[in-house]
């Protein structure tokens, strides 16, 4: 059988506005040589439906089916594994990704699972206590974290993301959360899932030697750095070995076919 | 040498309104035979100070200086560790016991130590977004946390306490809590070194199978439960073995007459 490929988005079909070159090229043959493929991302920042449209301005032609965020695999992860409505804790932003799976409706106060995203100031006490209540419930909902991201840098200085939260609510409600983002194994198996193949089948390629490459072979799967984006020389030597490593996405077709 | 003794109070001297049978007449004998001892306490609501009064209603003898809390504990800690400025994000109810410790002016941001309280509603995000940004400057400062209590119970429902709070900071900032209050080990060697006493020496008299008798015995201190406040009679099979149990702080002249 052919490899399945995992493939990142920022920082490995573009950087910045620029489409890294060859990368429309390498895209158009893997579909046109019809390797399965899913391409992974991290964000929560924006709907699945955005990332098509940004993707269709730098001239890729990607379906909505061949992306997966971690809004995407948690519903994915709910509707194989709970009965019953979540509670949302999630920018509105992605709230659209949601649509598959029922959602807690308006007074009640018992769910099957509490989903976490980066809501930023939108974090209250009030609000951290009332996730905090639904897990206290019996029977014990489960945690879903979008990714476990401990903080980013803004205009107006660092600021933290999802992970500190999740860190609470565990210590909080004596429980262990359920990770869809990269390097979480949870997400990587997500992906594996939608396309019905074994880790030993699939390659990831990304740019992140830790949360695309490491976190790719602790679930199993071929890790291929690339040398674009985020990447930095140093990453050679920080202890993690990829499966390889090729200069841009535009040389997957021909390392594709040596291996 | 005879023992230090270290003396839970809530549920040792008195339970609720009432001062335990014999309680006053213990404590009055500990004091006429000069047995080093301090009161350990987790409670970070009310200063040493009101601790003190409230003790003197009962009818107890007892001075603020032979009361520790995790506040004063923290102020113990800090002046023996570090030297600068600290942050505190703790209730305005307890900031009369960092009287002796130097504070952050106002628009700094460079401190020696952040330390955190049970302040409920205060957190905002922004808030504890403030105390992650003390935590990333370079040299780091020390996180000290007043207890690891996970929530406790209100009126209004369960409530977050502490914890969660030092967790989600811990692992934004990737840095590990000193942390001031029981069963932490660092809490009880803190009463050890007032008491300059080594943990060999020491009898820990509580009502908590878990903070006092577990807490005490892990940093090597005798531990004794009292049959009073909290003490259930599922305690004795929780797997956790006191050095003696007595049924109530009453008992506790006779014991060490006898050991």
């Amino acid at each position: 059988m052919k490899h399945a490929l995992l493939i990142d988005l920022d920082g490995v079909l573009y950087q910045g506005a620029k489409v890294i070159p060859g990368a429309l090229e390498a895209i158009r043959w893997i579909q046109n040589q019809s390797i399965p493929h899913l391409f992974i991302t991290n964000t929560t920042s924006r709907p699945r439906r955005k990332i098509v449209e940004k993707l269709s301005g730098f001239g890729f032609d990607i379906s909505e089916q061949s992306i997966l965020t971690p809004p995407i695999a948690a519903c994915e992860w709910l509707s194989e594994n709970v009965t019953g409505e979540t509670a949302l804790f999630i920018p509105s932003s992605t709230r659209e990704d949601f649509n598959s799976i029922p959602i807690l409706k308006q007074g009640k106060i018992s769910v099957v699972a509490v989903v976490l995203g980066d809501i930023g100031e939108e974090w209250t006490f009030s609000e951290l206590n009332r996730a905090f209540t639904f897990l206290m419930e019996e029977p014990k909902p489960k945690l879903v974290a979008l990714g476990m991201t401990r903080y980013w840098q803004t205009a107006k200085g660092l600021q933290l993301d999802v992970g500190p939260f999740v860190k609470a609510l565990e210590y909080a409600a004596s429980c262990e959360a359920v990770v869809l983002g990269k390097p979480s194994a949870q997400f990587f198996n997500a992906a594996l899932r939608i396309l019905h193949c074994e880790p030993s089948q699939a390659v990831m390629i990304g740019d992140d030697i830790l949360g695309d490459v490491q976190g790719a072979q602790h679930a199993g799967i071929k890790g291929v750095l690339v040398r674009t984006g985020k990447f930095r020389s140093s990453d050679i030597d920080s202890g993690i070995h990829p499966d390889a490593i090729i200069d841009s996405i535009a040389g997957l077709p021909a390392w594709l076919d040596q291996n």
